[in-house]
């Protein structure tokens, strides 16, 4: 009998120690994804998917919200049309995954499994787009992705992901540049307000932008070890992926012309930015508005007569209320208990016992700051709500703290170097616009730029890399 | 200026005449679907699109209540992965679209698209089900998955189709068949009170079940042109794959045994099934309860003061009480638009004009039947919800009375023939069980078999194909 047949809540790695092993840790122990014999391929176990799933309807919601529309386009892109739009094949080709047989047959022209979907959205917008009445077309599209990576870590790397893909065509360009920046603004509103993660809004250089965009938004934010993850981005075409695919319509005084292009996405990669920004050494810690659950009702001494059933009632009581609600009723300890919905992160837990039924009472214990509070069953609901908009805000705050406490000025090469290795975080300096300054701060300090902030410092007026002229303050940092 | 400015409402193919034709412009028009330059491949426009999500929400909400979970699991398998099961490999091998390159770089090993994810399952299975704590596990996926058809029609036969694929572990076979069973009547249910589609539940015979099952469950539905169309199926697998794979557990005895297996399966092809069984010669019928718009208000001589803005009040008044309510006030006239939402099947139009404003009253117009009915504005959500549900009860009803009138029974293979070519539908005939007289049936009456239904009658003691013992009445058909 060489199985276990008692599930162990097992030691993690100290984040502090090794925080790369400690999140590999958290994926695993957590129960959120499992390794599969495909390289580089995960799977999301119900406990990870169940968040995305929550991602997804929140998000979704957001997009109908904003008069978007859901579609689906198929999986596989030919070869040629991959190539209508240059740099966009260039960026793509070498990432893609190639199909050449169908069953037993060699295909005449081989397909990519689709590594983002432009192409495709507008060979179909070519077919359905005729006048200014067909505009705009706000479509998006909930699918995976893959990408042939050549590393990969759980969330932040996968060959194939899931995500959402916006794609949308406009009549002028303005109406697609106010696009671009209303979906990210959603991205940052649902990372701030729902997943208690701040955000640095900006626009990506030309060396990072998206290939074929003119212009890629983002939106960035500091992981708990201080580097930086790009968490959302949306980008601006102008007219460029329709004059390839020959996309036009009839304006309003009759004139062919050709429609402006936006597409934005958000993938499971945030899922990573979660455990990584509110994650601490007893594992993962769930933000309680996307939370698959917010609250786990343990009974305490549950062989006495009327816990279960306690316990049972704080259940019905909770989801009656709209809050996503567990109890756990097994053979396990109490302290077994514990320590698993801990390493899972549910953000509340509520304890119920004989003394606290006789009370008429109940143990609420956040796992944010470990804080025990009796509370009155008859304020039940009431208490819980409160305490997990506290645990939102407090989550929120100590990211909010961790972003600016290491957010550094810098005025030369050296300082910022220096700040980078002893302190790290993302480093604020003017900067000229050339890629040649780019590549020097990436080869001599490691650090690309995250993005050039919509909110704008003044500095000082030279680039500190080369010493010429600045034109606007850039943030730069190690990255996932 | 070759492109019209203006959208039509075009002619669409008369189902008596040619139902197929009917049936691709029914698809097409109604904009549900358009071709891509792959061929066998389809995208689900947002009207087509809408209807995959009412029936994905309306499903999923029904496999979580029955106890399961959603997952992720990889788009590509290993070879040597599909081949671990002789009959599953054999079955599907043959339509399996194949990954050889990934970027620049030759594959090891080639990887298949997922035609259905029975081995990824079990290799995730065999990782996480140590003892009989673990069981169930009811896990199901919401996906694409891929099979290298020859021919392709929307809908029905797809290279790439969605669908959802639950995969459930058992301690028993016990439990793995009722598993089976309870996942069948879902279908059936969700069919018949949703979808308004009549279904015959029955078991596949060996020839048809699915490859490496036990036992195939599957509802048969009837099309408008008595053709077949499998709707949904169920499978049960014993021990089979579990064995090939190595997945055991520690039962309560502790002792290591094999768990039993159930997979089950709804596809996009359900909307095939939707349109062939309610559309008519003006286009698609949604039925009610799944309907993307339920209430379409129109606004007649919507230039006159207040009649947008009454229009516009119907819309909210609609939407608050719970039904998908659209108005369309674009510059098209009455007649336009009343076309347009009946070509996309609206099961309730509300007119509302001047007069109907001065009287507080509107205009109820059913797409099922075409009556009109004069409804008191304080009787609006009232009379709105009570006409969606006789539209409901109207169309179940009309489909299984197609399916009862063209349900025969035949006594031998020639009189099976003769009502196969003469007035097609169902045909039920006792049966031997054997294989031969089933190829039979196919090769001179045309007819595969369809289902062993549940419900057995006793039409004879001997089959009419051999003459042999009968041990079972089956229903044959021409299926889709």
């Amino acid at each position: 009998m060489a199985k276990d047949n008692k599930k162990q809540v097992e030691q993690i790695t100290d984040m502090e120690a090794d925080f790369a092993q400690w999140y590999t840790d958290v994926c695993k122990k957590a129960e959120l994804i499992d390794y599969t014999s495909v390289k580089g391929m995960f799977i999301l176990r119900p406990y990870g998917y169940a968040l995305w799933e929550n991602i997804q309807k929140t998000l979704d919601a957001r997009f109908k919200e904003t008069g978007h529309e859901n579609v689906y386009l198929p999986l596989l892109i030919p070869e040629s049309l991959l190539q209508k739009e240059k740099d966009h094949v260039e960026g793509f080709a070498p990432e893609c995954a190639w199909v050449t047989f169908g069953g037993s047959e060699p295909l005449e022209e081989r397909l990519c499994i689709r590594p983002t979907s432009e192409t495709l959205f507008c060979e179909h917008y070519a077919n359905v787009i005729r006048s200014w009445r067909d505009l705009p077309k706000l479509y998006n599209q909930w699918c995976s992705v893959l990408r042939w990576e050549k590393t990969s870590r759980p969330f932040l790397r996968h060959r194939e992901f899931l995500w959402q893909e916006g794609h949308t065509m406009h009549e002028t360009a303005q109406e697609a540049i106010e696009e671009t920046e209303r979906m990210l603004h959603v991205y940052a509103d649902f990372c701030e307000n729902v997943l208690a993660m701040p955000v640095v809004k900006g626009v990506k250089t030309d060396k990072e932008k998206f290939s074929g965009a003119e212009d890629t938004y983002t939106i960035e934010c500091m992981m708990h070890d201080r580097k930086a993850l790009q968490s959302g981005t949306s980008h601006y075409f102008g007219d460029g992926f329709a004059r390839a695919f020959d996309i036009t319509f009839a304006d309003k005084n009759n004139k062919l012309s050709y429609p402006h292009q936006t597409s934005w996405g958000l993938s499971t990669r945030i899922i990573g930015g979660i455990i990584m920004t509110h994650g601490d050494n007893n594992g993962l810690i769930m933000p309680p508005r996307i939370a698959p659950i917010q609250v786990m009702v343990i009974p305490i001494a549950q062989h006495k007569p009327g816990v279960i059933e306690a316990a049972g009632e704080l259940v019905s009581r909770l989801t009656a209320a709209g809050l996503r609600t567990k109890s756990d009723t097994s053979d396990q300890s109490p302290g077994w208990k514990f320590a698993e919905y801990e390493m899972k992160g549910v953000p509340l837990r509520v304890e119920i016992g004989p003394k606290d039924i006789e009370q008429a009472q109940c143990v609420l214990v956040r796992r944010d700051t470990g804080e025990k509070e009796i509370v009155s069953l008859d304020k039940l609901e009431e208490r819980v709500r409160e305490t997990l908009d506290a645990i939102h805000h407090n989550l929120f705050a100590k990211a909010k703290k961790n972003l600016e406490e290491h957010t550094f000025s810098a005025y030369s090469l050296e300082e910022a170097k220096e700040i980078s290795q002893e302190k790290g975080g993302f480093i604020k300096t003017m900067w000229c616009g050339d890629l040649a300054c780019e590549l020097r701060m990436k080869e001599e300090a490691g650090m690309s730029s995250r993005c050039i902030p919509f909110e704008q410092e003044n500095l000082g007026e030279t680039c500190p890399i080369c010493g010429r002229g600045a034109k606007k303050m850039i943030y730069w940092g190690v990255a996932y």
